[in-house]
């Protein structure tokens, strides 16, 4: 695998920073402290105009100066004073730069000038630099924090990429607190050169990262980004929250990063496509991810609960199944272990509840051993392991009748050695997570977290991590990645399009239409065109009552709406009589008839839509869900970046919200979801074969008995 | 307003407890020292059979040796020296006890018996009680805890009925960490005497409580929970978590109460008859709960947010976004006020970003003060409030350039009078919610919660607690209650379940089904019974082509799915084949010809279902949601607790989860909901009127043009 360019930024022998002084109530002193304190064991340089000592090491009024270059700087001074320095630097020969400073095209347009201003300087200096408006990386591996929040101890298998610079700077001691380690973060900023793709790419490569959190308010490159996604996640889980889908959110993420919102429903699919877990809440962004980075990977679904509290089991086995996880009963013969180890008539058949037991070795280590040595559950899930918090929230009454003893002495004989219980997971190759009411006042939870056993401040979270470890099984078991279809401009299809080229039309009719679709063998109904109702008689007879007969025109796209479709026409009498209607309802400006379709009766219950879109961030994108005249009412719509391979169109169809559609019941059959993942293929690359084609949509699209029909079809042209 | 009997045993004068020592170890001595130490100031008894003092005071042999009747007496002794004990304080005069120990009917069949005595024996002496196997009550108004875990400090405004113990003992410290204060907590164990509504009726009637949270594993007395609950929730919200709707939920829970987990769907139906709101976690039991408990009352869905991040300011606008409340952009006039108080370029349209603006009384003051005058938003949520939580976490690296200076020098100067901070909330009688990642060591995040105004640990959150406050404003505005229609059994009723009963038939046919619906005013579609040929034409000319054709026998349920519908008959022939054709499917055991029902084809494109169900716990209960051969597909049935109004009906046809079902689109006109709730109301009472039926189902009932037709029906008989 090449190693990115990005991993010598995140590995710098040497750091100049330009805006540190003395003052600790600068911003540019603060990140220098960060580098110089938290375990960064490189060279350090202060760049100053008047300063020659700063913070205990000598400083350079000019880069011009430096005794050498340094391998990355990072600029912490207002805007206007940054470019000469950052050209300076170039040409001593730095090659990597943090821009911290604001001011640039989140402030409006002087700013933006400036922007381009620094993007060309950079190209000029040949420097690759993050931000600027960012807040900085943190490398845990050689001890580097570049942020302004003090960060120790060492890092863990967590990498954070974030388009705010928040969740980078200002969560180190919530999540200190929670025990939760990022081995790496980047703070993006503006992305003026490095972007949110780049960093990933490097995320993916690097063999400390297990799993990758990303805070996510706008992708530029769709394309490259899934392209680079999805070659990650097969190994490695990305865990990610998209904001700025709402009208208001984006009108705060425009005005904080500089760059545009998209769709909310666009960015849903992308990751489904990309095999990226979509979390809702910042705390799901950390703490999935950090179960999904510390805990060996799971590979079913059935999970064992071990409590010593009714509610909490129970809460975390409700949460379970309804996330698709089974709590399986216990066999007898493992239940027959497990009983003489708690109170009699305690439950043992999972979940196991040792209600009032207290024996802790017990509860973490020697029942959870038997559960996973079983080979009846794949990870197990425990609640209310604890001793110390415990005794810490109960000791203001107990010291009353234990004088001269302090808490320490109390506590004393509850400490053991934990070693083996933080074992259990990665003994058994299985993953655990913890619930536990107490925090790292506890012995228990300090243990484990400080161990990379996550631990979750209530049941149903414990479980709702569980249950993202089964998602990630579920997207490493995906259908491998096929190339997309190999199709060349079928003839019919260039010709129809050319004609309405010719015509300047704005749309294709629904019969031309339906005919370009067929030329590329996406089914469709049977139809005829007709000009006169002596063609219509003729097409009837071609065609066999009964007939569906509408008006066919580029100009006319809400046929339904306007009375112009009749259906279930059953004789020649209704036919001339639904022709004339037609007629009569729509005066040609050419006083020519108006052309009338004259189509088969799909049969079918069972009515989806299918369709590409266009987005401009996104591009074309492939629409499948439920379609018909409730299309709107059930919401239910999948989008894939188009376009897309057979297999990547089967997972889509199976991806929609009411996926029993699909399957068969009453006398219907099950949807030939192989015929159906075809056309959705062909469907994604038509845009790509003919440039003219702006959008496609096929509503209805019938399942005739199996198999999908296409019915009434729309192709809007460029 | 009667005043609860069970005020007396929250608001006891003198208590006796029997199983504690003076062994820091003993359960009985935790909870007596929680009596003791946190705030009590009533008397207080020991009964111990060999200690003459326990914890300081005079122990006593047996009740009979008590100065005085305590008005509650708690038991911490095993089972088994229990019921003589508890008969004493009978004879003494004591109405009040708490039942801590365990080993009753959650302990299999010898505790179930024990459990029996003990009703029996509390019913004779004239003793109500809570438990057994409980974990105390707290009332903090007369400094009352009798759990095993100290709490200290004055109560709040939210209550807690708890079906788990664990959720009033060992949660302490995690309510206290996150300056959550339980004004009162009831552990119910398992409800031998006084039960979940018995506290309910009292948690509703308590001027100190404000909103009530209810951890709920089973309710027993459905109709009175209802009764009950539906009284409460206009004044007052209730927040409610159910745990074992799954199949190992319920198995966990009935191991451990001793009770019956019913079905989630019905609680959910439950709960959203009786105007409670349902939550998926003890974080939200909590923290919604205390939400509700402490702001104002919402008057809209227009929330203002005010930041110093952009990335947390936007996931507050998507999450309410989403929840249904706007973000509206302030209007110039407000803009303009606010924009000389944040940097150049700063956001100021809502979300307001003071980006890297510091000044903490412009953005918790100031601010927050002109917003909520506008008259532009009927809420607030604040995010980045912060000062000592941020200074402790730069600490460590910022002394190092202060010599001798300690943390608490370095805060004395950010540390400032958050009098009118704390009160902006109040001042202007709307909500706030704030989010915070810095917890209690923070100045800004321990003054807000210790004033009553929510911290949340992220931003997700705390824009959840407030659209959870403007769905409690959707509650409080329901339709005003009303009487459920009054309706006298219907002679044709009468005759047709007369007639069933006579054949003993355990269903009714299709026409009888309908023709009693008919009875009542529910609109079916037109049909007759045929016996011959020569009837099904007779009927045909009555009722007019096209027709539905469907054998007709109470014992054929199925008809569909035996091929035995025959849709859209056009004319004599096709009626006559459709006929023989039956005939010849179905060999009646008598070999007389089976009754098929000749129907008016109902058009329609939007089918529902209507139906009563029986579950033994819930009883009749009234279904609704999408029908026809999709009804499993898409999932969207309600539930309510029968018989409803004719506006609780409404409610229900609204709440199904694709309500745009029902509005106008596309040529179909909105359903005519009162015809549909009229139905509802009607088919909820039939049960009641006709004991003799167990269920019934409708399915599909069209909506024909707007107005819906029961086009199928099953009459199940009890």
């Amino acid at each position: 695998m090449s190693q990115s360019f990005f991993h010598d930024l995140m590995n710098p022998r040497s750091i100049a920073i330009v805006g540190a002084n003395n003052n600790p109530s600068k911003m540019g002193t603060m990140h220098a402290l960060s580098i110089l304190k938290d375990g960064f064991t490189g060279k350090f340089f202060a760049i100053h105009p008047t300063e020659t000592m700063v913070l205990g090491h000598p400083a350079y009024k000019s880069p011009l100066d430096l005794p050498e270059a340094p391998d990355l700087v990072m600029f912490v001074l207002p805007s206007k004073h940054l470019l000469p320095v950052f050209e300076a630097f170039g040409k001593i020969g730095t090659r990597f730069a943090i821009v911290i400073t604001a001011g640039f095209k989140e402030a409006g347009e002087e700013g933006a000038r400036l922007e381009e201003q620094l993007k060309d300087t950079a190209k000029q200096c040949g420097i690759r630099f993050v931000g600027p408006n960012c807040m900085g990386i943190v490398n845990r591996d050689v001890g580097l924090n570049t942020s302004v929040s003090p960060i120790t101890g060492p890092g863990g298998p967590l990498s954070l990429i974030s388009q705010s610079g928040t969740y980078v700077a200002q969560t180190v001691d919530y999540l200190q607190k929670r025990g939760i380690r990022l081995g790496k973060a980047v703070s993006l900023g503006n992305e003026a050169d490095i972007n949110i793709i780049d960093v990933l790419e490097y995320m993916g490569e690097d063999p400390g990262t297990k799993a990758i959190s990303m805070y996510i308010e706008s992708v530029r490159d769709v394309g490259r980004f899934l392209d680079v996604a999805r070659k990650i996640t097969p190994k490695k889980p990305i865990v990610a929250q998209y904001i700025g889908g709402s009208e208001a959110g984006g009108r705060a993420g425009l005005s904080h990063t500089g760059s545009m919102a998209g769709k909310d429903y666009l960015y849903d699919g992308l990751f489904r496509q990309a095999g990226i877990m979509r979390v809702f809440s910042v705390e799901d962004l950390y703490g999935i991810g950090w179960a999904l980075a510390t805990q060996p990977r799971i590979r079913g679904n059935r999970i064992a609960i071990i409590t010593n509290s009714g509610g909490p089991g129970s809460a975390i086995a409700d949460t379970l199944d309804a996330l698709g996880c089974k709590v399986p009963p216990f066999s007898e013969g493992l239940q027959a272990k497990i009983k003489p180890l708690i109170p009699p008539h305690a439950p043992c058949g999972n979940p196991v509840d040792l209600t009032f037991a207290l024996d802790m070795k017990v509860m973490t280590e020697t029942i959870p051993d038997l559960v996973l040595e079983s080979g009846e559950v794949d990870g197990v899930i425990m609640h209310g392991a604890m001793s110390t918090g415990f005794l810490g929230a109960a000791f203001p009454h107990l010291s009353a009748l234990m004088p001269g003893v302090t808490y320490e002495d109390m506590v004393k004989g509850t400490i053991r050695d934990l070693g083996a219980t933080v074992r259990v997971p990665f003994k058994h190759n299985m993953p655990m997570t913890v619930s536990a009411f107490f925090d790292r006042c506890d012995q228990y939870t300090e243990t484990y977290e400080d161990h990379n056993v996550p631990v979750f401040d209530s049941p149903e979270k414990a479980a709702r991590a569980m249950a993202a470890m089964v998602a990630y099984q579920h997207i490493q078991e995906r259908e491998a990645e096929a190339p997309v279809l190999k199709l060349r401009p079928a003839d019919t299809a260039v010709r129809i399009l050319n004609e309405a080229a010719g015509r300047s039309q704005k749309a294709l009719d629904e019969f031309s239409a339906k005919q370009l679709l067929s030329a590329y063998g996406i089914p469709v109904s049977r139809e005829r065109l007709a000009r006169t109702p002596e063609e219509a008689l003729a097409a009837a007879s071609a065609i066999g009552f009964p007939l569906v007969v509408k008006a066919c025109d580029p100009e006319i796209l809400h046929k339904t709406e306007q009375g112009l479709v009749h259906l279930n026409i059953k004789d020649a009498d209704a036919l001339t009589k639904a022709y004339n209607a037609i007629q009569d309802a729509v005066k040609k400006s050419d006083g020519r008839p108006v052309a009338v379709l004259i189509g088969e009766m799909v049969r079918g219950e069972r009515e989806f839509l299918a369709g590409v879109t266009w987005d401009a961030q996104f591009g074309h994108c492939l629409a499948f869900g439920v379609g018909g005249i409730f299309t709107e009412a059930f919401n239910d719509i999948r989008y894939r970046v188009a376009p897309v391979s057979e297999p990547e169109a089967r997972a889509m169809i199976r991806d929609i919200k009411h996926p029993k559609l699909l399957s068969a019941f009453r006398k219907m059959p099950a949807v030939n979801t192989n015929a159906l993942s075809k056309i959705l293929a062909i469907l994604s690359l038509l845009p790509t074969l003919h440039p003219e084609i702006r959008e496609i949509d096929i509503n209805p699209l019938i399942i005739s008995g199996a198999d999908p029909v296409a019915v009434d079809a729309l192709v809007i042209l460029a």
